[in-house]
């Protein structure tokens, strides 16, 4: 039986990453990046497009529906990650809906996600964009009363993505760090791909951990991998060669 | 006492799986495979109707709810399944409801499954299929306020691919590896045949496994069995000769 | 103080199982079957009419909601039980739910139990049964909004069960094998018999148990016993000389 | 300080519940005993009244929801309760409010407690009664949508046996042998007295155990103590003798 | 820095009790006295006034809800607690709303604790009252439909009590053992000092403790303490001295 | 790659707590501190503003919900917190929203928040206050009865501290030790930054922790920190050369 691997990657350039998504995130399509509060999800949008503009000069979109494009920015100073400089030059663009949802005269009720994805397609060809990040849907979703128009629109939100041709990352809140995936347990089987960011409390110790738990019709490696957040590095997963114990893992699992 | 195993089989031609079957998934009937994200039901889905074009020369047809029939296509081609070349020849027909869902004016209410079905009866009358896929009805029935009509269509569904004679593979989703085999804890009660797919975190580690949870009026092997997804075969159960302190296990349990 | 055992029992015939029941179910009442999908509900209520037939030469009724009429024969041949033949003498009836379910015009809201019970009563004077089996009743109560209705209901069917002066048995759902009895936690206070059948997973192997939770006015032994089902035999439990460790036991716990 | 036990004690008669009860159940009050199905609460409820006759010509009033008083009989004749011997004696009366439940017009909804309270003063003051045993409600309280009216209705009929002057029994359901100690977590505050009996499955065996969880104002033995049903004896607790290991126990705890 | 403990303490004169909280109840203030049924809340609630006279000449009101004054009176009796006698001489008055509850026309529905608190208000000026005892607010709760509307209730009668100008104990239920300390999760954030009675059952036995949760703006011993009910004696934590293993604890934790 | 952390410290100048915190608190952004009742989160907070004053020469404005501005100065004066001497010198002001919130008409329903933080910007600015404190928004939140509300308004208000300048610490309740971080496990997403007090119960002892979950764009510490209360000195965070099993933690994690 003869065939080679259909789906191309996008190498994030995030220390140790690509090496354990066999080369990086599916090309052309979304990611889930699940996570507890303050487990990295930010971080990983932010050095997702960062590392596209510093190493592959790939323009990029940032979303941002928690914080507000400010904060990104000044959050992200101290990772030496010069937002502003790239807004300039035309490499970095934010669609900035934290604000526009305060000043919302209703706070419950659908969300017209159309015109947001407007606004998205227009900074994405306006930049030229081959990445787009957004962060995070969690609160977005919680107007919804039912969790089958949750999902429903999670399906528009990555269908409208995969349109536009850019490789994105999306994402999504975990109250606990139990069993399950997402918040409503219906997001992960909308996207083609899902990761998973941990902060475990052991023994009064936390340990931050990455997992891929699904590339749609792609290997990866499985598994969690330990990682850490870097003051100057960002993120830093341990890189295989220094975990010997786990010799024996192959990417046919 | 006599009598003989009036259930017929039909081999799935996936590797190892029919051993542990006992000969295959029963005949004219059909069997909800029900998994967490990842755990391997689309691949299972598509591998039964691709091995049975390629080793049974016995054609399939392929309803898909979430992923686009193109997706499929591109997610199935590094494992050298031509899906293309199989609807080429008549072999595959996809029943792409994906799309017609997001252009749906109302996301939630009822779901009309007769214009569905008919649907399905014309690609099988067409190819002359003997086997089915539906992956999956997850989002489908997120529409249901009531768990009783989840389960009332279930029955529907299950009754109208058995009076068409194909045996059929139908996927559903887990959120959790908890207790418990589906999502309302009802749909294993309407199928005829039902198996897990899951996929564990253990110490780090993910482990996949799967098991045959019921056939009725059938025998099989029960318990878990380790499976991988390999790039080039798909799914291959470990063999049971591999697995030497199993060897007390008998099919009359 | 003097007395003997007033409630009668009806040797059920099943391989080992009237000696844990001390002679059988108890005569001309219900006993509910609870069990998660695959525990052997079924089985167990057709080996139950099969035995009453083959052994003691009593007529029987069955009562299917899930699966149709053909749909137990076939899966029942296997056995050697020869339904249809005994259908012809007169010896074996359905009273078949399964399919007037389905062309119902309403799937949700109140059931009418009064003109199946009819059917029921009708169907066991023409053949003069001695017993009844119902299985099951799952779908059936996923209609009623409220538990008190469930209660309500089961407590109409038991006593019908009883005024025809048949000994029967009826199925219930348990979605999974946690503490607790059944689905809603009150189906078992209505009914004067209640036995689990269990299908536990342990270090991925699955182990079958069969339980008699009370008997009222009656003795039983107490506690799981292990059993298979058997591909020409049905279900088999394991003689309590098997289990030297069970020496202890006695029916007075 | 001076003082001396103002609760008077009515010795139940049952084998070896008076020694743990030191002295028997707190006299013209109610006590509520909850168990799971089949752990013997009707048992208790029956042979409390039994041993009032037999032992201390004491006449007792039974009230029953969910079995018939015909099945009462019957499931008491095998231990030797003669009880329609003594209802022609006039010392044991039924309020069998089974059989009026299913009549009834509407299944749902309130009860009312005001007829049965009646019937059951006008049986007692008939026959004379010392003892009242109810059971169960479990089915009545169903009805109601709001916890906040069972524990109305339940204090209700606390309040209304204690008038009577009779010492009394009330059976109520729990569906699991979890912690907490009734259905609603409501019930065991209304009475003054509580009571657990439980039927724990432990390795695939089943042991019985009484539990005094409460006498309020009256000293009694806390803790689990084992108890069998013997098919001629009815409950027998495991006397105090026999348990070397508990000889630290105390009844100041 | 300096500064001393500005809350002052009243010595409820329980044996063993005023050690662990450090001089006793902080004055003049709530005290929130949350357990399982049987846990001893109306005795600690009870012998709280009954030593205030006794041993402090300190007058008392007791609310009582669920209990009627008579059952406290007579529950209390064997403790040599003449509640009777200390009513005569104007020491001890009970408000009694157990009766009134029972009577009302509507047992749903908002609870006006305007009028209670009005003849709280009365008997603790009619009796010079320094201590007010309120047993419990179980029952009253369950009839509003918000948890919201119980805190706000709970914040209203908190405050009510601290304006009287009386150090009070307040009684809640709680249904279980497990993690949490009251019922519906708030009440504990509303009083100033929170105390938890547990009655645990482990292997088969029962033992009782006493814990300190808080005392905001004041020191106490933290952890839980064993006491058992003595028949004479009442609660009587068992002293530090005895437990040898404790010596490590401090009481800046 | 090159850069400075961005985002300045305000050191809280509680004992030990700037050293895990690499600093002190991120300054002009809200910190939310969730713990359990009797957790600190009062004392925290007041501390904050008390260490501010007396340290640094910054007022502060402490905005109390739950408590009166009158108990908090009481309940502070034996750690030798002089509030009220602070008032006179306008270094300290409350905004007391505890009354006003039992005056109030409806206890149900939305909660303007509008006016309330108008009243905390006008205390802002008459004293120039630097430092905030909020405690605690439990009550204010039941009143929401939609979890998207909760998160809509607490946005609001986090947004109306961090315009108003000042570096502010907001509590939470947690009305359980359990996975997860808030009550309504959304809170600590709209939150910069995080951290939980710990009062966990194990083998009958209490012991307190402190853990800081996330600074968003900035280094702490992680995992659990013990701390003590003392009477004289407040929170006492266990000082890391204390700790010599902790010497490999890094601030990479
Ligand atoms: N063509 C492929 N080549 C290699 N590995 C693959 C391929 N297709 C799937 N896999 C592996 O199988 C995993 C799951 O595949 P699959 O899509 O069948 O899961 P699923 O259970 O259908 O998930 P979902 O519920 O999210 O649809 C992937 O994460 C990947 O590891
Ligand atoms: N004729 C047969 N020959 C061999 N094995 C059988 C036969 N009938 C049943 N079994 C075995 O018994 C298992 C369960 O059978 P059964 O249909 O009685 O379960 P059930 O409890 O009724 O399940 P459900 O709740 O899904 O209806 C099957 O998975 C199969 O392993
Ligand atoms: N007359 C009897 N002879 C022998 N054993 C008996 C007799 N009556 C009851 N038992 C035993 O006691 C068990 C439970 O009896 P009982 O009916 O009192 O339980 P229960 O707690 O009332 O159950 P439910 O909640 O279902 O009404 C039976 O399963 C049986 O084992
Ligand atoms: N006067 C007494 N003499 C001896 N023991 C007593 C006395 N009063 C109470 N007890 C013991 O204390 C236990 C509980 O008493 P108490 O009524 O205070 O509990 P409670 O927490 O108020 O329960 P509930 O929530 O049901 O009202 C009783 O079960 C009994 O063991
Ligand atoms: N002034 C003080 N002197 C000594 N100890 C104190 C003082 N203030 C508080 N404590 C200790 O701190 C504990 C908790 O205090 P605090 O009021 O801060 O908790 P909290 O988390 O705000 O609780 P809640 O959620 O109920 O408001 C008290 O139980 C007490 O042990
Ligand atoms: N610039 C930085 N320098 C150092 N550490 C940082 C930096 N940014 C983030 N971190 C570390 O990463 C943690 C989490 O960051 P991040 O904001 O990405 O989490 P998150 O998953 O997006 O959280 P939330 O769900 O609350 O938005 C912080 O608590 C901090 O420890
Ligand atoms: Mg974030
Ligand atoms: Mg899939
Ligand atoms: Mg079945
Ligand atoms: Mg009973
Ligand atoms: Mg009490
Ligand atoms: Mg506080």
């Amino acid at each position: 039986m003869t065939g080679g691997d259909a789906i191309k990657r996008v190498p994030t350039g995030i220390n140790g990453f690509d090496q354990i998504a066999l080369g990086g995130l599916p090309a052309c399509r979304s990611t889930l990046v699940s996570g507890t509060t303050g487990s990295g999800k930010t971080l990983f949008a932010v050095e997702f497009l960062a590392r596209g503009i510093t190493t592959f000069d790939e323009p990029g979109v940032f979303v941002t529906f928690e914080e507000t494009s400010a904060d990104i920015r000044r959050n992200s100073a101290s990772l030496g990650f010069t937002i502003d400089r790239w807004e300039g030059a035309g490499k970095w663009a934010f669609v900035d809906v934290s604000a526009s949802l305060g000043e919302e005269e209703s706070a419950v009720g659908a969300y017209d996600f159309g015109a947001l994805l407007s606004r998205v397609g227009h900074a994405v060809r306006r930049t030229g964009a081959r990445r787009v990040a957004v962060d995070s849907l969690g609160s977005i979703f919680l107007r919804f009363a039912d969790v089958g128009i949750v999902r429903h629109e999670l399906a528009r939100i990555a269908g409208a993505l995969e349109e536009l041709g850019v490789t994105s990352v999306v994402t999504a809140e975990r109250p606990e760090e139990y069993d399950g995936v997402t918040r409503y347990g219906v997001e992960e089987f909308v996207f083609d791909n899902v990761m998973i960011l941990r902060n475990v409390l052991r023994r009064q110790r936390r340990s931050r951990t990455i997992e891929i738990v699904k590339f749609r019709g792609a290997q990866h490696r499985t598994g969690e991998w330990v990682f850490t957040i870097d003051g100057r590095e960002g993120i830093v997963v341990v890189p295989i060669a220094f975990l010997a114990s786990r010799e024996t893992a192959s990417s046919a699992r």
